[in-house]
């Protein structure tokens, strides 16, 4: 069932296996599928003006809804026009709903039928996120998509927890939807852990509501990695077809790849920005830790095969340590505006080789990539 | 006396009372004067990329000798090909002689007739800077203009210190030009504090040798400011008309109005770039602190008459402000290009009043520049 949100629309326009190619209408611009988002926790994509970030290829980016509310606020954004005016992003936005963080980075937090009540990481004052305040901030935030509130269970959860989680999140998504804004598209997020029977079961569930899209939440949450790929394997390809299908918060360069074989089509993660910023560049070969000593007079670029501002740009892997090593913020963005080019190019890649029937090849190149120090 | 460094010329082309427009020419293109040099301590202009500071309207940078030095090394730089090559700046490079840190930065340094003696403030390393080891690091580091190993005295220092700290600059002065490299420019020091008298002695002295330019030190060292002003508006024009004057590590908008009154042709200073870290803004009309909540909900850009990048960008004071907040390193990037670029304008604007003669109405259009907050 594929609910008719005004401005959205979903296609499937080429497969190979369960891996697919799309495109995602949005008001802010169509988005090819696979896609990577790079995640503006704060309202800014960290160390990248919006035009940076969008030249490593991106066309959709995440915000997150927990920091923004509690600062700058969600209704201060909503009198700057929403959070596109306000950053100057021109294409598509999606935020999530606030519950992870709320669960995860705030203090002496509370889980009720009715939501989360926590105190803020900032301040210490005390905030309630049920499904309908979730929605009516995002509503405020105005992002092309908003996330319904859900219940995520750190991996390793026992099998009842799970499926409290599940229930919870079921009767979370009905209050979501009776409360979203006619004109911003809502996902629901699937949960159960590894259960792959518990999983498809909530898939169903949430697949039955009027959804714009089906995401899957509590993954990359602590459980082994080849778990999450094995789970992975057997439940995207469930999810409805005919909407679009979000992996939260993964991954690795592997990770997309793995994901995007079982029929991922949307990927969100810190990590091409947060290890750029601990000195960590991804390459298709392998990864670099700019301030090791074997770089220290290696006049090379990052990535000679590379073709991002960075790469191009005339910056040595010797520059670029230096100015790891004495403390220049002028590294973290050329380092930043790497990886998430690497990630463009995956994406890329990938949306290429299925419309081509080469996915197996497109496999094979990204085997590698950003897994260990490069030889 | 001009003498004829290769490559390099100094012509003035328009002037109105002390004030003059001119043109420096150096291997790396011609810079116009009056002209302001972004600081790139470390080898980077802080946060920003070569082609960011260059659209400020700089096209030349200081880089400084000391830091340079220590880490990542002149030897390592002259490997990667010069500091051009090393950070990407195609545009003119000044370097200064590493003295001023090894005084102020370093601990447990001597003076003595040799130079001076320090350990590094970064590994407690020791190290020697002699005249003669201040040219050949410099030469190594490969910029168009080299600096003098020079004494500066803090403000407010007894004639006897001044009278020494000039007769050593002097002699070093010697020495210097005797160790230079044969294709680098280099400009003498004129020390003297605010005794116009010693100033203008010395100025004769350095003025005497085969100078390619004549700055002037010790100024903005802890003396009163209009001490300063007065000093400087007879002095500067009593150096030699036929090469650059440069005023070192000098200063606010409103300095460099009077500087350039004075007959000065070149700036530098960190104030644009390190205030901008700060959340400060400059403007023609004043100054904006962004942290203010004056700004919280304000959705003007930091100068709605200003063209630069971040003015013309969309980002307004609000959004600023919230980055500020947020520890978001966007906003330092946003700002540092603010105030360069109104660095930049003020010379053009400096250039083309004296071609026009109109410098009374340069000096009415910048005269609050940065000096308190907006109306």
């Amino acid at each position: 069932m594929k609910p008719p949100t005004p401005s959205y629309g979903f296609r499937v326009v080429a497969e190979e296996g369960h891996a697919r190619r799309g495109v995602l209408t949005t008001p802010h611009g169509d988005v090819e599928t696979p896609t990577f988002m790079p995640v503006g926790t704060q309202g800014s994509v960290k160390t990248l003006t919006p035009a940076e970030v969008a030249r490593t290829g991106a066309r959709i980016v995440l915000g997150n809804t927990y920091h923004l509310w509690l600062r700058p606020g969600a209704e201060l954004i909503a009198e700057a026009g929403g959070l596109h005016r306000f950053t100057t992003w021109p294409h598509a936005m999606l935020t999530d709903s606030g519950g992870y963080q709320a669960f995860s980075l705030s203090e002496r937090r509370t889980v009720s039928e009715d939501g989360f009540t926590f105190r803020s990481h900032l301040d210490g004052s005390e905030h309630h996120l049920s499904p309908e305040e979730a929605m009516h901030v995002q509503g405020l935030i105005g992002a092309d998509i908003a996330m319904q509130l859900d219940v995520c269970p750190p991996g390793g959860s026992a099998r009842g927890e799970l499926d409290a989680a599940c229930a919870t999140t079921t009767r979370w998504a009905k209050r979501c939807l009776a409360a979203r804004r006619a004109d911003q598209a809502v996902f629901g997020i699937v949960q159960g852990g590894c259960d792959v029977a518990l999983r498809r079961a909530h898939a169903d569930e949430l697949g039955a509501m009027p959804f714009d899209g089906l995401a899957l939440g509590g993954f990359s949450v602590g459980e082994p990695i080849d778990s999450m790929h094995a789970a992975l394997a057997e439940v995207a390809h469930h999810l409805d077809p005919e909407r679009p299908r979000y992996l939260m918060g993964v991954g690795t360069p592997r990770d997309l790849v793995i994901g995007i074989a079982a029929g991922v089509d949307m990927f969100d993660c810190v990590l091409p920005t947060r290890n750029a910023r601990n000195g960590q560049a991804l390459l298709r070969e392998g990864r670099i830790i700019i301030k090791q000593a074997r770089y220290k007079d290696d006049q090379s670029p990052l990535d000679p095969t590379c073709m991002c501002a960075t790469c191009t740009g005339g910056y040595s892997r010797s520059y670029l340590r230096h100015l790891f090593l004495a403390g220049e913020i002028l590294v973290l963005r050329l380092i930043s505006e790497h990886n998430l080019h690497l990630y463009g190019e995956l994406v890329r890649d990938a949306r290429e080789s299925i419309s081509s029937h080469s996915f197996p090849a497109f496999e094979a190149r990204w085997a590698r990539a950003g897994a260990r120090d490069v030889a």
